[in-house]
């Protein structure tokens, strides 16, 4: 079991990683001395699988659990649900030091997070994440959010958890397909952050593929504290932050676009990652990159292959990122684990970027 | 024309005082530079008086602003409104650095600041208040909400705008009823925290009374100052705030009571105010103070003598209260200015108080 701190000024929280945590939740999570009530927050599938070992732990200290559940994936991120979750919340008589807990995957803990940030102005929020995405992400760094029919992500909060378990066990009963968008946001992590990731993702990628329990907890460990560094440094995401998007520019432009529908997040955010290297290479930087980044991702089993939307939906899809305000801003690799922010890419040279990836992929 | 300085470590801003600074307002508000347009947020009646002078002066400064008109009073604050103003924004666009200014009273403020605080996780909020009740109370302090059916302000957000204007020339025509629910909350300042406005209010109350523009600025300074102070202390509501709760545990519970309905906030609190100082006497403290609040207030016009409704629908009103756990906590004054938080009060002493009230009234 490893420990991890978010040191995010005033607000610092663990986040504890290890095989089995959640069943020993209570000892884990720092609950607040006076709750006698936690509210679950988790969909029909992961409540099935892991409410009960979560309840009986918190039982055992004395803490009841309330099981609420949202729709499944991001359906769970709508207006409507977070408007029944509040009222369910407040129909209980919920009150400011009742912790609410995200059990399940982004969507779970985005929603979740939007709740507990916004009921009676603040409520404690544990988040216990239970895909490898969320895990090495989106459970860390206190961004919460839901959809708006305009867009995804329109409406949340910057809102650190109290406390963040991460079960290696759950991830057994991961399906494949979620598991590998979770292995490309390892390989991000690896590519912008952390060499010593990537070096060892490209000596033996099997282990990790094969769910191996310390690979994973490693991995997990190293992904964690990377994001945990880069948030500490800039919560509000008005600058280093940036980073972690790397591959996100156009991995959530495809992401918009019909044409995509079916495909993982990160299948998407792995042709951003190709594309971003094409792009670095294409201004004499990161020479070969395209090649190791391909390689990296096939190695890990993600299909960065996909054939990419015509480039002008591309473009129109990348104008409406909410980040866009007269210029996009690309994070590109000078080499790998020396990431650069730069908002002079012309539009130009995204199409000439586009067709060569699309092209070398013919 | 004054400025007050709100404190707030890390997110200081300024609140602006004086006639006319509305029609003034591009230069008073703190604009981010990149700021082309302003989404101001308002319901019909206060934008028919005071959109043009607040959009003229915009355009002067070559900033554009959008009228996005809301409900009238409480209505604003339903989750059906916040949900239809956020896509309001997302449809046209609205990016991270476009302010958002609340135009109107308490309800328009609350319901503003809360969208700004989590439209694209937060863009800048100014809030323009134009009833006496928010240029005192309402706007300062960061406090943003919307109601459920189940209950008031139980969802918002502590989000500081990033400046305040007070336009003393809007309070002109103000209807007299809710005029004289802000000099309620103006005598809980001078009660509480200012006992040279207590002296002054007490010396001669016409002045403010007939909204003489000295009379007014002088008082509103001084409200808005020492929220200031408070707020800076205790930007989350965890202590010192709750000071400003003076003669608002009983004033929300009868607000909550149907038989209740109809009567202002600030009757409320007034009622509140005097049933508060029943409580200190009865303690052995701040001898005669249920006679000078009576004084005082019924000297500004406010009418402290509605019948109360059946002490024990009040007692299970307080109960509701979302700061209720296990006990209710009341500030009293140990004398005026002196007040004490307190957290023994038994629900005998209230019935007790509430006997006295509504009899020394009767």
């Amino acid at each position: 079991m490893v420990r991890v701190t978010v040191p995010v000024p005033g607000r610092a929280y663990e986040v504890t990683i290890g095989p089995g945590v959640l069943a020993e939740a209570a000892q884990h999570l720092a609950l607040p001395s006076s709750a006698s009530v936690t509210f679950v927050v988790s969909d029909r599938t992961v409540s099935d699988l892991w409410f009960d070992p979560l309840a009986a732990s918190l039982r055992g200290a004395g803490v009841s659990a309330v099981l609420l559940t949202v729709p499944e994936g991001e359906d769970a991120k709508s207006l409507q649900a977070y408007g029944t979750l509040v009222r369910q919340l407040a129909g209980r008589e919920a009150h400011r030091d009742d912790p609410i807990v995200a059990l399940g995957g982004g969507s779970v803990g985005d929603l979740a997070g939007f709740v507990a940030s916004t009921y009676m102005r603040g409520v404690p929020c544990l988040q216990i994440p239970t895909t490898l995405t969320a895990q090495v992400d989106a459970a860390i760094g206190g961004k919460t959010a839901i959809n708006l029919p305009e867009g995804k992500n329109l409406v949340g909060t910057f809102s650190q958890p109290r406390g963040v378990l991460v079960d290696l066990e759950v991830l057994k009963t991961l399906d494949d397909r979620s598991y590998r968008s979770g292995l490309a946001e390892i390989a991000k992590i690896a590519l912008t952050l952390d060499l010593e990731l990537l070096a060892a993702l490209e000596r033996d990628p099997r282990p990790i593929v094969e769910r191996d329990p310390a690979a994973l907890e490693d991995a997990v460990t190293r992904c964690v504290s990377a994001k945990a560094r880069i948030v500490a440094e800039d919560e509000r995401d008005a600058g280093a932050r940036l980073v972690l998007n790397y591959g996100h520019t156009l991995g959530h432009a495809l992401e918009r676009l019909d044409a995509f529908a079916g495909r993982t997040h990160g299948e998407a955010i792995a042709l951003g990652m190709v594309f971003a290297a094409r792009l670095a290479e294409s201004r004499g930087r990161a020479t070969g990159l395209v090649a190791r980044t391909a390689r990296l991702l096939s190695s890990l089993g993600i299909d960065a292959s996909s054939a990419l939307p015509p480039a002008e939906d591309v473009l129109a899809a990348i104008r409406m990122d909410k980040k866009y305000r007269g210029g996009v801003r690309w994070v590109l690799l000078d080499e790998p684990g020396r990431p650069r922010v730069v908002d002079d890419v012309s539009e130009d040279e995204v199409r000439m970027a586009l067709e060569a990836i699309g092209g070398s992929r013919a």
